[in-house]
């Protein structure tokens, strides 16, 4: 190990056998903590090439369980965000794919910090299951088209012993290890294909657009070198996407776009994330307009709300909660923030609404927290839209009115106001296939 | 300790609260190994400002025992050598600076791998004792003007913890850590002033004259900022220093020279520093040509050699031993290294040599090895002079024939001889003080 240390400290590329050695080493026990941390602060700062990484990606993956979706017929093609504020696509993309005949075997992670998770939400539905035994969640696919589990088994667990180190030696801010930790999950998980919906912005993990590309591009790099085709949209988290922030309010979200009532960015993220979801099943001869029109015919005309609700019953949910979201249990208090001026929307901080929707009760700070399904906010107003003094820009949904207090300062520090009305926000900024980048939305 | 790391990493200036408490936070075992780890490496890379380097020399040695000689009047000089083959630069510069009435209360080191320690030489005398209590060390200093033990007690623990992690982790080479280690050792062990000999070439820790002047530099720079005088001479460790390799025979060679008739290398870097030493003592009204004068006095007319015997005698050893070498136990097998061609000696390659001498006994791989005091070398010839084939290159002491065959592989495989008289090899390279490096001999 003090070879493979000294070798990544002098810029030298490792062999995909040392890095092989260090992982498993690291992972067994083999190799202690203290150089397996200056191990990872020589990457920080000699970097990895594009081989070096894939073959860490490799090597994390191959340290747990192998999730074989082989009795799942067809090309199984996992989506994958770096995590947002207000971020459901996974329940609208997910159904449209299914309902275009591609199959979405998904295990999706629980919420942590500013982000929710996609679990949390399903798990708002009363009787939604979201744990499944491997059979069964094989079944759902092959029957319905689609099922939502959360992770679970011992996946990548090289990842998450590193993760743990990075995490307090301050190593986690390298783009080829950020984009290995990622890929390492998603292979180990057995997707053959994966669309990488890479946010950027205040809400997001990278905040600046060439880190986020670069991290796109990483990705992308590494899915070609291990033969799972990746492509990666950028898009945008300065404000939050959507309208609702929460777990139950994002479901009743989800569900509405699915009817044909959602918000317009969520829609056409949806939309765009899923026409690359079945470019990549190999549908639409390869086209990607066509892979468009595809999505946007299931949408439109209602087999994707169709498959949600199959899956949810499927999977042990009461289905008429997406039909009828009044069924949903409502939080005891809800409450308005009132706009201080008027004029434009010119900001809504997406990292500060994230902390404002846990701190009204929908997010765990730690890992054991409990969560509130009912809690979170819906935003009244977005960046662009004019606002008139004491007009609501947001309502609270909280079980408790110190919740509500604590959560409307947030919110209402979150949401700037000004004269100037600002250019609309773009909201998809790039798109990384093997090929290379395109920027702006030219091409959507 | 996050944040420590993560601003070190950043390249920001870490302040003196920071590592203080980083230090002693590691030494105590609050602190993980993993993040010291993780912060050497950052360190490797971002280096340490004089100031950082400084207060982290200050944080080791206020580690543990602080060793108090205001009981011994007047300015004490410590001396120090990074390390190197044939250097018992100790055992005469240390009686010559004594001779002149400047108290020499000096610890030492143990010999490992391929470079000697002086209480090693000094243990081969029989009866000398290398541990004293405090008390008698110092009574030895202020009746006899010196004393040479080994180093105990628990001198900078820090640097002890964490030059063992640096060794694991590849993070010893770094010119702030490794002068940090060196100085902090020097303070907490009471001296008022120092000399630094830094090696310089294939026998030493620093192998380029660039690395072992900046290396110089920056002891004297945290010298300067720590209140203790500091001077380093940059000298050569191409070829071994003098003629002797081993226990005894350096110090029948030191005796020799304090007699007037030692090698001529050995003896000018002896008294200049012994001359530097004098000088940061307050000797010659601060002028460097007085104290040589002085120094050169001192040795030439015996007192210095009277000196070495009074401090054997006070420390129980036998001092006839170093007027009659003969009384040293002869090793079983002496055995010539023969030239295998006539020509010029154009190099000794000092590391093989130190080698060669661990080989025949004389030095130690581990730490609790025992080491054979009559074992070494002694080289019959030097880097220009002319050798016939056949002629012996050196003679080799040993307790046992096969480690003579060793031995002697390695000595013929250290030895070039070449048609072309090389250019005499320069033996002080440069002088560093606080007001700048002088570069070259002429000042000497």
């Amino acid at each position: 190990m003090y070879d493979i240390i000294v070798d990544k400290r002098n810029g030298k590329e490792l062999t995909r056998e040392q890095i092989a050695w260090a992982v498993a080493g690291y992972t067994g026990g083999s190799i202690p903590d203290y150089q397996a941390a200056a191990w990872l602060m020589a990457i920080y700062f000699q970097g990895m090439t594009e081989r070096e990484t894939a073959w860490l990606t490799d090597a994390m993956a191959a340290s747990g369980d192998h999730i074989d979706l082989a009795a799942i017929p067809g090309i199984k093609v996992d989506k994958h965000s770096t995590g947002g504020v207000g971020d459901k696509t996974t329940l609208i993309a997910g159904p449209i794919v299914a309902a275009c005949g591609v199959p979405v075997a998904k295990m999706s992670g629980r919420g942590l910090g500013h982000t929710g998770g996609t679990v949390d939400k399903l798990a708002s539905i009363p009787g939604y299951r979201t744990e499944l035994p491997k059979e069964e969640f094989c079944r759902v696919v092959k029957e319905v088209g689609i099922a939502v589990i959360g992770q679970s088994g011992n996946i990548a667990p090289a990842d998450k012993k590193l993760y743990a180190l990075r995490d307090v030696t301050g190593t986690v801010e390298n783009i080829s290890l950020i984009a290995a930790s990622i890929m390492s999950k998603k292979i180990a998980a057995g997707a053959d294909a994966i669309v990488l919906d890479v946010k950027t912005g205040r809400g997001a993990f990278m905040q600046t657009l060439e880190g986020s590309l670069r991290l796109a591009e990483a990705m992308v790099a590494i899915g070609e070198k291990v033969g799972r085709e990746t492509i990666a949209l950028v898009t945008d988290m300065d404000e939050p996407l959507g309208a609702a922030v929460g777990n139950a309010l994002e479901v009743m979200e989800a569900a509405a776009t699915l009817m044909g009532r959602g918000p317009g960015d969520l829609r056409r993220l949806c939309l765009e994330l899923a026409a690359n979801m079945l470019l990549l099943a190999g549908k639409g001869d390869g086209d990607i307009d066509g892979c468009r029109k595809m999505a946007r015919q299931a949408l439109t005309d209602g087999r994707a709300f169709g498959k949600l609700k199959q899956m949810v019953a499927a999977q042990g949910g009461d289905p008429s909660y997406l039909d009828e979201p009044n069924r949903f249990p409502a939080a005891p208090f809800i409450l308005p923030v009132k706009a201080p001026a008027t004029g434009y929307v010119t900001a809504i901080d997406a990292l500060a609404i994230g902390n404002a929707s846990a701190a009204l009760g929908a997010g765990r700070l730690r890992k054991e927290d409990d969560i509130d399904h009912r809690a979170g906010l819906i935003l009244k107003k977005k960046i662009g839209q004019w606002v008139e003094k004491g007009e609501a820009l947001a309502e609270l949904y909280t079980a408790a009115a110190d919740k509500g207090e604590e959560g409307g300062r947030l919110v209402a520090q979150a949401i700037e106001i000004g004269e100037a009305k600002p250019r609309p926000p773009k909201l998809i900024h790039g798109r990384v296939t093997a090929a290379g980048r395109v920027l702006g939305s030219r091409q959507l």
